[in-house]
């Protein structure tokens, strides 16, 4: 595929239903990493993660005949209020399985939003059975959060826009869970400014990716035991290969430096992010040899923190 | 005094040292609200409200001689952060008295930037003596934070900001504490943009200000009992004439009215606001006839909150 033209027509494609989300600096991140640190601030996208890039993407690529009879996909997360977004935005209807014990007040969103909710067990064959069967009766397009092209390329505009509005990055830490914003990124890159490094940031209890990279297969996500609740996923077939063949390193990172990154964020820049985004400066503090004096991007992924759950 | 002239120039004095805080809007806020509402970032300032507004103007009126000697304050709060970062800024020393039981995150804070702190009991009279003794031995000079005119007409100086970036605001909405950003803000309004009406937000558990205007005269904050913490002092005998004088109406708002507004934006917006500013969107919830289909700036005062004490 040619991955250049394919990211910036996904680009144009969703640029004017999303927001234009602002990259914000700290001098005392700065002053305290040895880097120049740039938040690529997608907790104040639509949806407040990142997701919708992806799932409006697909959307639109789908042909009207299909868009009609609406889209799919089973998700207790972001993905699910970006799905609903997206088919708000394109006046199609939105079916999304989740499991019965998601956190209430995201059924609420999903649901506030206007979708067709279906609640299941939560376990994954549960979640997949159930999807099968909406799509089945509802004709509708099932969209895979991470692994499907046209959601990958979507995630790949969050990098294509920071490196627009940041010139002469030398890393972009992307965090590591199913893939697909990881293998966006490196898309982006490799075909925009190839001189940019990608490196992941992955939870040390959720380390499958990690591990994948050196068995250079995908390796399971067993039991993930992780604050980052968006990264408890596995890779998948399309996004691994791209990861595999583009990643700088994945670097781990332990429960304790993403809480003390989170705090550190919410602390001093005075902005909401959830765990799986605090993966990102939790790196640069870990590795700071690494990144001194480099300028670094970080995928601030998204917000949505239960307020009354709370590590600290 | 020429308050166009002052507020202008001391805009330009500071201007090259704080920084010009954005203006946010949610579109979810605007459809709960029926509204137009503005939020003026202050939560984004250095020290994380927009004391230093005030603070560094004051600093910057000083001679070289007064400046040489440095600058005291008594503070438990944002005003001691933004006292120590003007005197970092001008090159002087700031002193600091401190109530003991402040905040071990707001002493740590202060001693941080380097000031001289002096630890007192809790009480208004040992901080008045502590600080008096302290301007006695250093001839520093001191700063009240409300009631010294070059401080209010620094605090003006967020509001002249935001009409410059938002046209045709019908309100603003600025908390009432101490009244110096209630005053400082009418001095701006009245100057530049007198179609404006300017509102108070106070909380009913600390409503002096309500009562002094109703009164006519100061009435004393008499055990105010408020999430608030920036809200509890009272009106100055500089910053009351401008208040009585320019002031539309002040509306109380509940604890639970607070709070609920603290959980809206910190959910909806991803941005942390700390309680005090949370009144400002407070009143417009509450009164939602008054706003509707109006454009309403909201001056988000700050950010300062304990993490480890939320209220949700």
């Amino acid at each position: 595929m040619d991955w250049k033209k394919e990211i910036k027509d996904a680009y144009n494609r969703i640029e004017p239903h999303v927001h234009q989300t602002p990259v914000l600096t700290s001098s005392y991140i700065n002053s305290l990493t040895g880097a120049e640190v740039f938040f690529k601030c997608e907790n104040f996208q639509k949806g407040g993660s990142y997701k919708i890039r992806g799932a409006l993407n697909a959307t639109l690529m789908l042909s009207e005949a299909e868009r009609a009879k609406g889209i799919a996909t089973h998700s207790s997360g972001n993905f699910a209020q970006a799905v609903s977004i997206s088919a708000n935005i394109t006046g199609t209807e939105a079916h999304i399985v989740m499991p019965e014990n998601a956190p209430v007040i995201k059924k609420q969103a999903t649901q506030d939003y206007g979708s067709q909710v279906y609640f299941c067990e939560s376990t994954l064959t549960a979640r997949e059975e159930t999807l099968h069967q909406v799509v089945a009766d509802t004709g509708a397009s099932r969209l895979h959060p991470s692994n499907d092209i046209p959601v990958i390329i979507g995630q790949g505009t969050c990098a294509y826009e920071l490196i627009e509005q940041v010139a002469d990055l030398d890393y972009i830490i992307a965090p590591i869970g199913g893939g697909g914003v990881g293998a966006g990124t490196i898309l982006t890159t490799t075909s925009y400014a190839a001189s940019i490094q990608v490196v992941g940031a992955e939870p040390a209890n959720a380390d499958d990716a990690y591990r994948s990279l050196e068995a250079g297969e995908i390796q399971a996500s067993l039991a993930p035991n992780t604050i980052a609740d968006g990264l408890r996923t596995q890779l998948g077939d399309n996004n691994f290969p791209i990861i595999k063949d583009g990643i700088h390193s994945i670097i781990l990172v332990t429960e304790e430096e993403i809480i003390a990154a989170m705090k550190l964020v919410w602390n001093r820049m005075k902005i909401i992010i959830e765990p799986s985004s605090a993966t990102t400066l939790a790196v640069v503090l870990k590795s700071k040899d690494m990144f001194k004096q480099k300028r670094v991007g970080l995928i601030i992924t998204g917000g949505n923190v239960d307020l009354t759950k709370l590590p600290f």
